[in-house]
């Protein structure tokens, strides 16, 4: 890994990090107060950023948008995680597409009935960091269930679709970055198609939609309708996440299976599951599907 | 009313607005983009800037807080109002202390069996600022069925209480600034008790609690014992708001009669009042009740 670079990045003045997007959130800015630039620099793919935070632990950036903090992580990893593999009957291949920093990966091995994880990162500097500074997510990584590819998902989901010898996937977790950067392609109608062909016929997946219902509604309202040009059976749901802009984050969740009641847990936690978990639980599973009654009628709005 | 100052406050810098609290949130910022300042001054009581923000529509501020931006104020307004009133089976007689801005207001007579509202305001600055300023949300200040009292509430309910001549309450919405300004005594065991005298014995009552789950939860824990030493039925909710620092605000509320259950709505809105809320609906009411599971041990610990 390369020596971090002595000089900060842009997105940080006088002591505090500030995430502001004149494209995806105009005239907001979140701030966050910085005791220590750990690492700063440009991989391959993107500008990453690590910094020590004077009450939120530490983050991880990647280009100017926060990733995570370790205060409040939980949050999306467990959301993003358990409630595609609980909406599942019995998950037991997982694919995560994204996800470097091994957050997901440390709930998806919760699950006993899961055998096998395979992990698609594009950046390996990111694994890297984070077992350097994210040690209670990246904790996971070498779990003997876990299989790293250090490869670009949108590929590595072409050869699975197109090789009749490939065992498919019961549930496909895309844990990327926002569409601006190495993540674009993670937002169309051909990733949606390509991850149709990845999975089992019963199979689930879920995505970060990178937006809420409080930012760009009409960007949701289409993506939602791009995944139902794949998978009739489509939903949208969301976790609170107090330093992602707005303080929430969507998902979009889709089953191959139209009759699958997504909002629905197919199975239970164990205790021994339920003790491992700090936000999920059966409850939050069908609250995160329901919206403020405006936001449900733009979300599903077929015009 | 008095004309603004030129000046604008410190928490304006570079065109931009900061929230920070090295007391409730250290270490986090929310900024909105200023267009004008179009208020700024000391009142009796506290600091009051009004401002147009760039995408967020007119901003109040008070004493360096965001009270609400033209936006997403529903999500509150609509929050603290119908929670209560729909947990009522027949509320007639409703008091809201604080609000002067009007928005509660502007909920409450949505329900066609409210009679009566009593709005009780101290500072008169915050009520002709919103009319000048907040139109959408001083719209009902006027309204036939309401009465403004420009009066202490801790001092008005006081009196309620000890005069046997004067009707109860069947609801009493707190919509005060946070407990560090002229608000203060509205988080004590003694505001709780007032409000218990001023209601009737089916009486339900609902205040914001300044905190969420993710700032300071065990202060949120200690409001919760402070109701329930008098309130022994007492729950809290939620509302999601973008511009509050952590992207939701809790709300405390309380049942004199200890078997209703406040989570569940004892009268369905008619397709008209459905029509005039944009947050609201039944399903978001129990919803708002459902916290993840760390959050939900901590909130309600009795240790």
């Amino acid at each position: 890994m390369s020596v971090p670079q002595a000089n900060g990045p842009k997105s940080i003045k006088n002591g505090w990090f500030t995430e502001i997007s004149d494209k995806h959130f105009p005239g907001q800015g979140l701030s966050l107060k910085v005791d220590e630039v750990l690492y700063y620099a440009h991989s391959e793919f993107q500008e990453i950023l690590v910094f020590k935070s004077s009450n939120w632990g530490n983050v991880l950036v990647l280009d100017g948008i926060i990733q995570c903090t370790e205060r409040d992580e939980f949050a999306y990893q467990e959301m993003i995680s358990h409630v595609p593999l609980f909406a599942h009957h019995n998950p037991k291949r997982v694919l995560v597409i994204g996800g470097g920093d091994g957050g997901v990966i440390r709930e998806v091995v919760k699950h006993s009935c899961v055998e096998s994880v395979s992990l698609v990162e594009i950046d390996s500097t990111v694994i890297e960091l984070a077992k350097q500074y994210l040690p209670n997510m990246s904790c996971a990584l070498y779990h003997e269930k876990v299989t790293i590819h250090l490869r670009d998902g949108y590929q590595y989901l072409r050869e699975v679709g197109s090789n009749p010898q490939q065992d498919k996937y019961d549930v496909i977790i895309t844990d990327s970055s926002d569409p601006d950067g190495p993540a674009e392609a993670f937002f169309q109608r051909e990733y949606f198609q390509l991850m149709n062909d990845a999975l089992k016929d019963d199979g689930i997946l879920i995505a970060q939609a990178s937006e809420n219902v409080w930012l760009d509604i009409n960007y949701l309202s289409r993506l939602v309708k791009t995944a139902r040009s794949v998978f009739e059976n489509t939903r949208y749901c969301y976790t609170t996440v107090p330093t992602y802009t707005s303080g929430q984050l969507g998902l979009i969740i889709c089953a191959k299976d139209s009759k699958v009641n997504l909002t629905k847990p197919q199975r239970t936690p164990s205790s021994e599951e339920q003790q491992l978990m700090r936000y999920y639980n059966p409850q939050i599973h069908y609250t995160s599907f329901i919206l403020p009654t405006w936001a449900d009628t733009l979300v599903y709005d077929t015009n």
